[in-house]
Order: structure tokens, then sequence, then C-alpha cells
């Protein structure tokens, strides 16, 4: 009975890693912080733990609510709880905000300690591959050595995606929705968009603006709209929008009869659409809360990610690694990572002869509907989970080197 | 044997106009003058008029080259020519400079007669209709009642559609490419993204930045940029740039071994990628000879263009007004303006039992695709004037009367 869960209350956590975490650029970042959050219970044989990775915007609130905040809902909590597709009841579900976040991990934004100053566009360059390695150092020290499941959407699906390469051995299945391999040229295009609002912003200030008490709120905006337009289907967006005028949703609200016609404003600065009130609104939510530099270090950690670049780009070669089972899914609607990139993906594991399986779920929302409440999706990911669950139970009566070999 | 045309002398001309336009929007513009060429010669009967519109930023200047400016061929120099398919051996084709555009015609960086002052902001605001009633008194100057056809492609294409429904008497074709019968959310959701990185660039000053001796050039990149990857197709991009890296490109022409695996750089403000200096270098470009307000305007236009809007949502009840014969064309790849839209017009004129051609050309470029060389687009529109061309010689023997006739 979705709905009808009650949500629970999620507990922030941070840990210090105080051993340098040498990062793919050759860089090295020396101590930083990962701000976690954990739900449910680690069995006795610490088998039951699920890694969700973020994507762009997200954090490691996946989950729950805060104390006192009932509106603080975290950003899978459809997915992610007691009952729950990702059922707290039964595995041990970890949230992680990655490195060059805004949420409480270390970032731009934190004092750089070898020099005591803010960071700001020194902050080294990360990558979905040091992101998987980072995340790995919190499992160690939680005394997690293996994940029943790694799973993420978009972004989040990469780092599943990569775990299977970096640590095959740590990992009995990954889920990877709305995801894709590597980003194509349109990706990088409108990520590029983006990252030269933000950087061409005069309050950017060479990405330093901390000092200077101010935030570069414009490019921010500019930056989410783009994204904004680029995460709803064509459909999606004219079945909520279309072409509806600002001023008839107004006078709506002020029980103005709205059958008659409206009239156009004429205006080229100001609101005339409902979709620009909309992105508008949305941009300005975004601007308040997102740090810049962080925009810039995640859409590039996006546009690196390529396993298969250093396999002569054979994706199959770099999947040879992978020793776990594989769920993959995408959206009909999504023209941001479309199904043809995840087909890619199921092929290149098909060909190493993986266990894996492919889901096209047709739903109209693009590329948010991995965020989204659609029965048919979350009831795939119930499925799964719970396969994974029974995998669990049988095997908690054999050694874990047994369990490993099942897996591979 | 197309590249084996010479170009042909254009010579730019302009008329004023005295007498106010009433807009749309209730205002007026009081004296304006119209950038102007034509090529070929007026019939005696003058009945051989082609009227071409142009989109967002093109201008007059559709074909040939200017005296001693050999690089400087026209945005349609492809179509429009001696032995051209728009063919000016047979017609006399005119370009026209839209108002509000920034080429010759009268738009918000000239000065206001009544103030003395530059337009700017207070430019009025003006519509496809407004255009195409300048555009008809052109024609009246010119001494043209009637034109053998009007063709455009994009905003173009609406212009020629509006042409239709505003003068169905001085029209006996119309073709419109790679067009729609108006904007959806989507198309909407993207000029305002760039009217929003246009407006809140500070050297933007709320539109009067002329007075400021300045440009607001990052807002006109950004705009830039989201248009331009609107007007290609995912196939293209991913054809001509891919992942390539700007490295590379540069390592090929130091004649470096290009086979070597490239390292990535990591940065996230510098280029990396090759598509990012493509859009770059396009941003530039254009932020060198754009106006921002004329940017405003023509996106307007195209966001307010909605024939059906007076009609209940009906376009066929718009075009039940239209009394000449039509070729409509999309393009496969085109994700702007997809054939879907194109399909719109051609069901509302079939509706009407209107005399209607439509082509759904297999192209992959995108939405730019109207403006390249396309064989089996360039053979359709050639035909389809050839066809215009045999019925004008057969009418030439007519009355006008007969002709108006035949054409009903």
């Amino acid at each position: 009975m979705p709905g009808f869960f009650m949500s629970f209350i999620a507990t922030p956590q941070s840990m210090h890693f105080a051993e340098p975490l040498p990062l793919r650029s050759g860089a090295a970042i020396a101590g930083y912080t990962l701000a976690f959050e954990t739900y449910g219970t680690l069995d006795a044989a610490r088998s039951n733990a699920v890694l969700i990775c973020h994507a762009l915007n997200a954090s490691h609130h996946v989950a729950g609510t805060y104390a006192g905040q009932p509106r603080s809902e975290g950003w899978w909590d459809n997915m992610v709880g007691p009952g729950k597709p990702v059922d707290t009841d039964r595995f041990f579900v970890i949230g992680i905000n990655n490195l060059g976040s805004c949420f409480g991990s270390t970032g731009p934004a934190d004092p750089n300690p070898a020099t005591g100053r803010i960071w700001g566009a020194d902050f080294p360059v990360v990558t979905v591959e040091d992101w998987v390695n980072a995340q790995a150092r919190l499992l160690d020290a939680l005394g997690i050595r293996t994940l029943a499941a790694v799973m993420g959407g978009s972004l989040g699906g990469m780092q599943a995606l990569s775990w299977t390469m970096q640590h095959p051995e740590r990992v009995r299945h990954a889920v990877v929705i709305a995801s894709a391999p590597n980003l194509n040229a349109e990706n990088i295009a409108f990520n590029e968009v983006a990252r030269r609002a933000i950087v061409t912003d005069p309050d950017f200030h060479g990405g330093n603006f901390y000092e200077h008490a101010t935030v570069p709120k414009r490019g921010l905006r500019i930056a989410r709209m783009v994204g904004h337009i680029t995460y709803l289907s064509d459909d999606v967006m004219n079945e909520k929008f279309g072409r509806q005028l600002r001023r008839v949703v107004e006078s709506s609200a002020l029980g103005d009869d709205a059958s008659a016609p409206a009239a156009y404003r004429y205006t080229t600065q100001d609101v005339e659409f409902q979709i620009e009130s909309y992105l508008r609104h949305q941009a300005d939510k975004f601007s308040d809360y997102f740090d810049a530099n962080t925009y810039l270090l995640i859409t590039r950690a996006l546009d690196y990610f390529d396993p298969a670049r250093d396999h002569g780009g054979q994706l199959a070669e770099a999947l040879a690694r992978a020793r776990c089972r594989f769920l993959i899914a995408s959206f009909t609607t999504d023209w941001r990572f479309s199904p043809a990139r995840s087909r890619e993906i199921v092929r290149a594991l098909l060909d190493n002869g993986h266990d894996v399986g492919y889901a096209e779920i047709d739903a109209p929302h693009g590329h948010d509907a991995f965020l989204l409440e659609d029965p048919r999706y979350l009831a795939l990911v119930r499925s799964y989970f719970e396969r994974i669950a029974r995998e669990s139970a049988s095997a908690a009566t054999a050694s874990p080197a047994a369990v490993a070999g099942a897996a591979a």
C-alpha cells in the first residue's frame, strides 16, 4: 500500500579520512570528510549492505525525513525504506555524499588544509572512479567487505557500473538505472552551456566567489534551466505546461473565467508562459542551495566517465572484470540517456556472458522517471531486491567464500 | 552540376515607410525602414515574384555575394540563384530583413524617432503577423500584387504559413520547410533559457546597453550555444564531434601521432572536448554581430506565433482562409520542429481540401538540414518550382482574374 508507510527518521553522519586519496588526475586529496546516512541494520554476516549512489544534485539523504522536518524526504524516498522496493527491513542501505559535492562531504566551499583558504576553483577534479574509491573506504570503515548491491540512477548508475569494474570482488549485484556508458556529444554540449553560464557570471570570480561574499546565481539559474529541460520529456512538458499562459493560471486562482480567451501581454522580458514561470522558480530554488564549483566538478565527472576508453573503446573489454549480476533499466522517453545507451551496456555485459536483466520501461516522464512513482518500475526493482534477499538467506548458511563463488 | 554555378552579385537595397504600421500588440511603429534584396527580373505580368522569409539569425541577404566579398554568400545560396532550385532566371526573388532584426531594417539598435534615443528594450514587440504585413507593404511599393510563392524554413516557414491566412488572395504557393504551427513547451523553454542568459547579463543594462557602450556578450554566447545544440541532431553531433578531445585535434595538426591514447587534462573551466571548442567558437562569432534585443524580439515572435489560437485551438479553422497550394517539408532527425509538427499543418490543410504536397526527408542533420546541401531535398524544391513556372507560363495567356480563379 504505497503512501501508507510512515516515513522514518534519518540521521546524517560523517566520517573523516586522514589518509590522502589518490585521484585519477594524478592529484590527491589529503584528508577529507564524507557525509553519509544508513538505514536498516547490518546483519551479522555483514552481507546485506546496499550502497545507493547519487546523481548531480542529490546527496547522502536518500530516504526518510529529518527529525522535526516532515517535508525533508530523501531524494529516493519512494524507493528506499521499510517495506519499499529497497526494503530497509531487510537491507542495510548506505547513502554517501560524493567528494566535491556541497551537502556535507568535503568540497570546494571547504577550506583547503594546505592553505587555510577556501578551495574554490582549486578543488581537485574528481571522477566517478575517485568517488567509487572514496565510497569503498567508507565501507572499509563500516566493516563492510561485500555489497549485496550497488545501485544508482543517471550519474549514480555510472558509479554503480564503475564499482563492478573497480572492485569486482566487492559487489554481488549492480542496479544501473537511466544511465549510459559515457556521455555523447550532445550531453557534453549541454553540460558545457551550463558551465559557461556559471564561469562567465561576473559573480563567479574565477571560482573564488566565497571570498567576495557573493554567489554566481545568474549562472546557476541558467545551468539549472538547461538541465531541467533535459530531464523532462517533450511530451510531459506539453502535458504539464503546453502553451498555457501564466496570466490564465493567475486568473483562475482569482476565480476569473478561465474559459475566456487570455490575451498575450506582449513582453520580451517578463513571464508570459507557464513553462517560463516554472523554470524560473526551479532555477531560483537551485541557485539558493547549490555550489557553483560543485556544479562544474560534477558535470565534468559526467563528461570524463568512459570506462571503455582504457580498452580501445571496447566497453565489453572494460566490463570483462565484472563478477556480479546486473539489472539495467531505462525509460522510453528519456532523451538525455536514451534506452539505446542502456542497451550498449547490456550488449557489453552479454558479450561477457554476465548475468543481466534489462527492462525498458514505457514511462512518459523522460530522464526524471527514475526518481518518480511508476508502479511497473518500482515493482521491477522490488522483485529484483526480493531475489537478492532470497539469495542472501540461502547463502547465510554457506561460507563467505562459497557466496563469492556463486556470484562469479 | 551544383558547384559550377558562378555566384552572382547581390546588392542590398532599402526602403523607408512613413505610414505607421499597426502591430498585433496594439502598439504601432511610426516610420520604419526595410532592408531587402531582389534577384532576377520581374516579368511584365508581375506574376513571377517569390518572397523568401528568414529565420532567427538570417537576413535579406538570401543569395549571391556582395561585390568584392567572395565569401559573403547569402544564407540560402544553395537554394536560390541562376539555375538553382528557386531559379532566378525564371523567378523574381525577394529577401527582406524583418522589423526588429539587426541587419538593416529598423530595429532596437536604431533611434526611436519619438525620443531621439536608441530604442533598446522599448522597441515594440513584433510578431510573425506584423512581419507579414510589413512584407506586404514592401510588395505594394514594388508593384507586386500576387506572389508566385512565399517560402521559408523554420521561423521563415511560419511567415510563409501566415501569409496564406493574412493575405490569401496574394499568394499562389506556399513552401513551408522544417516549421511548426506553433512552439511547444520545450521550444519555449529553450528560448526562455536564451533570453534569461541575455537579460541577466550585467552588460544588458535592461536592454539599454548601447548607451553604456557595451554588449551583453556573455548572454549572447549562451543563447547561441543553446540554440546551436537544438539545431543539430544527436547523431550528427556524435559523428562530427563524438567524444573527441581538443588536444587530439591540436596534436594531429602538429603532426603528432594521433593514434597514441590522448590524456585528459582534468579541467573544469578549459576546453577538453572538441564539441566545447566548436560551441565556444560559434558563440563568440555570434556575439560579435547579433543584437541582444533582436534576439529577445525574434524568440518572442516564435513563442507568440499560434494561428490556431484565435480559432479555439483549431488550426484547420485558421487555415480555412488559405487559397493557395502548399508544399510542406520536414526532416526526420529534426527534434526542434519534428516531422510530427509539419504533419499537423498537413492534416489541417487536408481538412480544408487544400492542395498540399508533403515530404518527410530522411536527413541526418537535424533542424539545420533545411539550410544544407541535400540532393533529394533540393530536387524536391526544384521540381515544385518547375511546376510553378509551367503554371505561370500557361497562365501568362490568361487574364489575372482567371489565374486567381484557378489558384482558389
